[in-house]
C-alpha cells in the first residue's frame, strides 16, 4: 500500500535513528534543544518535561519572554498528544532568501530564519508520532504542530489545543474579549492582572457575538513589558483549523490556546498529513519593529495562482457611509419587514430612501471618473434587505437580483464608458450555506456584468447553525470563497470574517478584510482616539484592513439631530491612508463632503495603494504611529502620522529619500486650534522642498495627525518653495 | 406598508366577523365544527377543548379512528400555539377534479375532498392567529397548520409540534424505531402495547443512525385495528420543515409528533406566510384501498416546471451489486485508506478489483443495448472512495474527477453510439455542504458528458455537523438539489435521503428514493420474507422506491464462501417490478446471471415503468400483495403477486382488461418445489390466452411470487395457446 510504503521508509529511518540513539533516547528527552535567531537576539529552548511533556522557552537579549510553556493537543477520539513523548529525531535548517508579493508594503520581503524540527513519538501508542517545527526569525518565533501520515494516525478530532504562552510579568496589554464570532470590540488597555476586573466593561454588545465563557482574549495580542519589550502573539496560515483565542491566567500571566468549537463542540477535524497554523510571537524592544514585521507573511505559503496579473490594488468610493448617517438613506428598498426572495419585489412599498438607485450610482461613477478613483461600491443593490438581520434566516439574499430601481446593465455600461469599476456587494447575513450554494451563479453574474471585486459580509449568526465565524468550517468557507473567486478572477474584501493570518500571501485576490471595529462604529457610538494607534499592533498584524477612512465631515450632527461624531481631526483621516496599510482603500465619506474640501481630498486622490517599501519612523502602541511608504514603481512617497487623544510633536527624518535628490513635499497638518472634538476640520496645507537630509518637526492636534505627499517636481514647480 | 395593507384588509374582515359573531364567540369556541368525506364514510370533528385547546376527532363508518386529539405547536422564541385560542372564522370548501401526473401509477388522478379551514386567534397575544386546514377525502384525512403573515407573526422558531393521533385500541402495527438519520430499519410487527418491549431488538445497528431517546416510531406508520380497519399515518409535502416521527404512549395508544431537531436543538425556522406539512391519516376497511390511495399526492402542489418532456421513467442496470457480493469488486481504486482530493490518484496502489473501469462499463453498455435497458449506473467512477466512510470528512468527493482507469469521454461516446444512457453517481458521504458547493460544477459536468440522471447518496453523518438527514436543513437540501437538477434537466434518484412525502408531484424529476431497507441488505444479513409485503403499506406510501429488485442468483454462497442469501424466490424478484411501484427500476443482478436465465429475464425486459392505471387485487400488510397495472399508452398489462414466508394461492380476475378482447398472458410462477430458502431458482413460465373474464388461481411458494405479462398477439401467436 502506498502509505505503507511511505511508512516503511520512515520506519526504516526511525530504526536507524533508534539504533543510533539506543540508550541515548532517555538522555535526549531531558536534554534541551536550542535554537538562535540569525542575529542571535532570540533564543529558543525546546525540551521534554517530566512525563514526556513537550515545552519551549523564548529568550530575547537574555531575558525570558516566554518562560517554560507546555505544548500539546487533546483529542476527542484518540489518546492525547499531551505527554508520554520521546524525542526520536531533530533536524535543523537555516533559510535566508527573499520573495516578492503580488502587492504589499514592500516589493521584496526578506525571509531569514533558523529552524528546528523535532519529531516526538509516543511509545505507549504504537510509536505514533508528531512533529513540532520552530522557526526563529530576528523579529520573533513561529512554531506549529505537524501530523505526518502514518498507520497510527489518519483522522483525528481536536478537543483542544493546549499550547501555553507563559509570560514573565504583568505586562501592559492591548486586548479585546475572547469571542467565537466577532472581532469588533473596542480595545482595552490594562495590565494582564487587570483583565478580570475589566472583562465585563470590555464585553460591549455586538451583533452575533459569542463571548467565551472563561477568561480569554483575542489575538493578535499586543503586550509591552515593564522593561520595554514588545511582545505580539498571533497565528499565521489559519487553514482548515479553528481560530485561536487565548485563555488568560491573570495571576500567573499565563496564556493558553482556546480554539473555536463547532456546532457539536468539537474543535477541528483533521486528516494526516496536516499541520496546525503557526503560533507566532513577534518580539522586539522597538515598537517600530513590531509593525514592520513580516514574520506572519513569511510563515504563509506562496500563492499557487499561476496568473496574478488581474489582481490590482485599488481605491474606491461608495454608496455606503450614507447608510450610517442618520436619516440619509437605506439598504432596503421597501418598507416591509418580512420578504421572501421568490416574491415580486416590484410590489413592495418603496420607502423613497433607497440608496442604491441607478441615478445615484451614476452620480458616484461620475465622481469617481472625475477624481481618478478606481471603483464604486454599491451596497443595497440587491433584493432581501428588508429583513436581512436578526432572523437567522437562510435564504436571505440571492446575489443576482437587483431591486426594481437599480438597473445593473445600465450602471455597468455607464461605468465602463467612464473607465470606472463597480464593486459588487455580497452580504450573506451569516448564511454561509446560502452563499456557497449560490456562489457560482453569483460570480458568473459578476463576470457577466463586469465586476472584478466584491465586498463580502457576514453580519449575524452563522448558518450552518451552531457554527461560529471563527470555527474550522467557516475558516474553510472564507478560503473556499477566495479560491473560487480566483477562478473567476475576482478580488475579495471580506467583512465580519475571521481575522487575517497572512493568507493574502497565498490568496492574493483576498485583498483586505474588516475583522475589527472600523470606521462604521464612528457613527455608532464612536471610536476612542487611540483606537487607530492600537490597530496596527493588533488586528493589522495579520493583514490589511478595509478600515474605510476618509471621513471629512466628522461632526455627524451636520446631518440633522444627535451629537454623534467621528473622533478624529480631518487630517488624521488622511494619515490613515498610510498608517492603516491596505491595498484596498476606501474614500468613505459622501462625495459632497470631498467637494467641500478639494485641497484635502487631493491627498486621497494622490496616495498610492501599493508600495515598493515602507519605513516605520515612530511608534508606540496606543499612543502614536508615523509611517512613510514609497509608491510602487514611482518616485513618490507618502507619510502618515497619527496620535491618540494627546497632542504631540512628530520629529521625522526624510532619510528614506534617495540621497542627492530634491522633491516637493505637500504637508497636510492639523490647524493650531484643531482637535478631535473641536474644530476637527481646521487644517493647513503647505508645500516645501525636501531632500534625504530634511527633517520635519510637526505638531499633531489631540486626536489628530499629519500627512505628507512627496513627489518629483519641475524647476518651475519648485520655484518659490521653501526648503523644509 | 405592504403587509400592513394586507393586515388591515384582514383586520377589517375580522372586525366584520367579530361584529357578526359578537357574543357568539364563546358559543362558537365550544361548538364543534364537523366535516364529512364526499362519500360520508369519514367524519371529522374539530373543536376547542377547555382553555382554548384545538382538537380533532376522526370517525370511519361511525367508529372512532382517532379519538379526541390535541393540536398545537410550541415555539422557542415566542408564546406557544397550544392554547388560549378562539375560533374567529371557519370556511368550508369542496373540490372534485382530477389531474395528470408527469408519470405515475395512473395517468389520471381523482382529487375529491371536502375542506374545513378554521381560523384561531389568541386574544392574549394581540389576536395573533393561525389556521388549521382539514381536507377529508374518501380514503382519509389531511390537515396542516397555516401561519398567515401578520404584524404579530413574522419569524418563529419551532420547539416542537404537539399534534396528537390518539388511537382507539391496541392495534397491530408495522413499525421501525424513531430515528433522526435513517429509515433503513427492518420492520417489526406487533401491537402498540408491545412496542416498548421490542424497541431494543428493533434498534439494529445502521451506519449514521440516531435513534430517538424516548419511545418513538417512524412514519408512514401502518396499523390495523382488531375490527379490521386499516390506518396509515404519514405526512405530505414535507418542505422547509423537519420530518416527523411519532412519540408513542403505548399504554393509551396515543401518538404525537416528534420533529427532527437541528444542530442547536431547534426544530424549525419559519417565516410567515408558511405552512406545516400535511399530517395524513389514510383509513379504510380494505387493505387494497391503502396502497391505492392518492391522498398524499393530492396534498402536494402541482409542479411548476414549465417543460417536463425531458423527464422519462427508465429501467437501468449497473455496476453495483457486485460491490455487495463477497470478493467481487470495490468502489475504491486504490488500497490506501487515507486520500485527499488534491493528491494525484494515479499514484495510488491499484487494488486490481476496481469495479468502475472503462472496459467493464462498456460491457454493461453492450448488455443494456442488447436487451433494451435504458441506462447503466456506474458507481465508484470518481476519486475519493478509499476513505469515504466513517470519518465525518467533508471534502470527500469532487463529483467531477474520474479514477485513472475510468475514461469518462470514452464511456460517454461508446454509450451514445449504442443508444444507452449512463446514470451518474453522486455519493456525498453525508457531506451535504461539500455537495452544494460543488453542485453546479457537478451538474455541468453531467451535461457536458451526456448524463441525464443521477443516483445521489447520503451515507454517513451529515455535514453541516450536528444536522440530521431528516431535519429542516437537509429537507431543504434535497429539494434544492432536485430543483437545481431540473435547471440542468437532470433526474434524481436519492438514497439515504429523508423518506418521501409525495414531493415527486411537485418535483417530477425526483424520480425515486431509497429511504428504507432495500435489496442491498439482502447481502448484509438478509431481509425477512415479509419485508416486501410491508413496504408498500409503509415506505411506499410517500413515493416510489428504488428497491433495486431483480436478483436471480439469490444464494450468494455461489460467489464463494459464506451462507448469505436473498430471502426470496427468483420469481418473487420479478413480481417486485409491479408490486414495488417506481418509475425507475433497476435490474440489479450481475448481467451474467441474466444471461443464465434469459426466459425469466424477458419479464424484466418487458415490464413497463410508467402506467395508465393500476389495480390492487389482493392485499394484506405483512402477508401478501397482488397488483395489476396497465402500461402507459400501450395495450399491455403486468401483474405482480408476492407472499411472505407462507405459501399461498392467489386468486385473481382479469376483469381489468377491456371486455371482448383476447390477449396473450405469460405467467411466471414459482416451481412446485421452490421456496425462498430452498430451490429459489425453480420456476416455470407458461403462455395462455386471457380475456376480461379470465380468472387465475396461482400458487405462490413460501417467500415466493408470480408475475404475468399480458400483451396483444397475432392469430399466429395465439395458435395453440390454451385459454386460462
Amino acid at each position: 500500500m502506498f502509505y505503507k510504503k511511505g511508512y516503511s521508509a520512515f520506519q526504516f529511518r526511525l530504526k536507524v535513528v533508534w539504533t543510533m540513539l539506543a540508550a541515548l533516547v532517555t538522555v535526549c528527552s531531558v536534554q534541551a534543544q536550542e535554537l538562535s535567531s540569525p542575529n542571535g537576539n532570540l533564543q529558543l529552548e525546546f525540551k521534554l518535561q517530566e512525563g514526556g511533556v513537550p515545552s519551549y522557552t523564548l529568550t530575547y537579549k537574555n531575558k525570558q519572554v516566554i518562560s517554560p510553556s507546555r505544548l500539546g493537543l487533546e483529542l476527542n477520539n484518540l489518546p492525547s498528544f499531551m505527554d508520554g513523548f520521546e524525542i526520536i529525531d531533530t533536524q535543523e535548517n537555516s533559510v535566508n532568501d527573499s520573495w516578492s508579493p503580488v502587492w504589499g508594503k514592500q516589493s521584496t520581503i526578506e525571509n531569514n530564519y533558523n529552524e528546528l524540527l523535532v519529531t516526538l513519538s509516543q511509545k505507549e501508542h504504537n510509536n505514533r508520532y508528531i512533529r513540532i517545527k520552530f522557526r526563529l526569525f530576528d523579529d520573533g518565533l513561529g512554531f506549529r504542530y505537524e501530523f505526518p501520515k502514518q498507520e497510527e494516525l489518519n483522522y483525528f478530532v481536536l478537543k483542544e489545543e493546549h499550547t501555553e504562552f507563559n509570560l514573565t510579568g504583568d505586562h501592559k496589554i492591548f486586548w479585546i474579549p475572547g469571542d467565537y464570532d466577532t472581532n469588533e470590540y473596542p480595545y482595552m488597555t490594562s495590565t494582564i492582572s487587570e483583565i478580570p476586573g475589566l472583562m465585563e466593561e470590555a464585553t460591549v454588545q455586538i451583533t452575533a457575538q459569542r463571548p467565551i465563557d472563561n477568561l480569554a482574549v483575542q489575538t493578535p495580542s499586543m503586550m509591552k513589558s515593564s522593561d520595554g519589550i514588545y511582545i505580539n502573539i498571533h497565528e499565521a496560515a489559519l487553514v482548515n483549523y479553528p481560530a485561536m483565542n487565548l485563555n488568560v491566567d491573570a495571576e500567573n500571566f499565563h496564556f493558553s490556546t482556546h480554539l473555536t468549537p463547532d456546532a457539536v463542540g468539537n474543535k477541528g477535524y483533521l486528516q494526516t498529513e496536516t499541520f496546525s497554523p503557526w503560533r507566532t510571537v513577534v518580539v522586539s524592544d522597538k515598537a517600530t519593529d513590531i509593525v514592520a514585521s513580516n514574520l506572519i507573511l513569511n510563515l504563509n505559503e506562496p500563492t499557487s495562482y499561476e496568473d496574478t496579473s488581474w489582481i490590482t490594488p485599488l481605491k474606491y468610493i461608495g454608496i455606503w457611509w450614507e447608510y450610517f448617517v442618520e436619516g440619509k438613506s437605506t439598504w432596503a428598498y421597501g418598507t416591509e419587514t418580512n420578504v421572501k426572495l421568490d416574491q415580486d419585489f416590484n410590489e413592495l412599498t418603496p420607502s423613497g430612501r433607497h440608496g442604491a438607485t441607478t441615478a445615484h450610482a451614476k452620480d458616484y461613477v461620475d465622481f469617481a471618473a472625475k477624481h481618478g478613483i478606481d471603483a464604486v461600491l454599491i451596497e443595497g443593490w440587491n433584493i432581501g434587505w428588508e429583513d436581512w438581520i436578526g432572523n437567522w434566516k437562510e435564504e436571505v439574499f440571492d446575489f443576482t437580483t437587483p431591486y426594481p430601481d437599480f438597473d445593473v446593465e445600465e450602471v455597468r455600461d455607464y461605468a465602463a464608458s467612464k473607465g470606472v469599476r463597480i464593486m459588487m456587494h455580497h452580504e450573506t447575513s451569516g448564511a454561509a450555506t446560502n452563499y456557497e450554494r449560490r456562489l457560482d451563479r453569483a460570480f458568473q453574474f459578476m463576470k457577466d456584468n463586469n465586476y472584478n471585486s466584491v465586498k463580502t459580509g457576514y453580519v449575524g449568526q452563522i448558518i450552518p447553525r451552531g457554527e461560529h465565524h471563527d470555527g474550522q468550517w467557516m475558516v474553510n468557507h472564507y478560503i473556499h470563497v477566495a479560491n473560487r473567486a480566483a477562478d473567476y478572477e475576482i478580488m475579495i474584501n471580506s467583512h465580519e470574517a475571521v481575522r487575517p493570518t497572512g493568507l493574502h500571501r497565498t490568496y492574493p485576490n483576498w485583498l483586505a478584510q474588516e475583522s475589527a471595529r472600523g470606521t462604521e462604529f464612528e457613527a455608532m457610538g464612536g471610536l476612542d482616539p487611540d483606537h487607530s494607534t492600537i490597530l496596527p499592533f493588533t488586528r493589522l498584524m495579520g493583514g490589511p484592513m478595509d478600515y474605510t477612512p476618509g471621513i471629512f465631515q466628522t461632526d455627524l450632527s451636520y446631518y440633522g439631530s444627535g451629537n454623534q461624531r467621528v473622533n478624529t481631526t480631518l487630517v488624521k483621516q488622511l494619515a490613515y491612508y498610510v498608517t492603516m496599510y491596505s491595498p484596498l482603500q476606501m474614500a468613505a465619506d459622501l462625495k459632497e463632503n470631498y467637494e467641500r474640501f478639494p485641497d484635502a481630498f487631493q491627498f486621497i486622490k494622490d496616495v498610492a495603494v501599493d508600495w515598493d517599501d515602507s519605513y516605520y519612523l515612530e511608534a508606540e502602541p496606543g499612543d502614536y504611529l508615523t509611517v512613510a511608504r514609497k509608491a510602487k514603481n514611482k518616485n513618490e512617497w507618502y507619510v502618515g502620522g497619527i496620535t491618540d487623544e494627546n497632542a504631540r510633536t512628530s520629529t521625522i527624518s526624510f532619510d528614506f529619500l534617495p540621497p542627492g535628490e530634491t522633491y516637493i513635499a505637500t504637508i497636510y497638518a492639523d490647524g493650531k486650534d484643531a482637535s478631535w472634538n473641536e474644530k476637527p476640520q481646521s487644517y493647513n496645507i503647505r508645500k516645501v522642498r525636501v531632500t534625504s537630509k530634511s527633517k520635519l518637526k510637526q505638531q499633531l492636534a489631540p486626536g489628530g495627525g499629519f500627512a505628507v505627499s512627496i513627489k518629483e517636481g519641475t524647476k518651475e514647480e519648485m520655484k518659490g518653495l521653501k526648503r523644509l
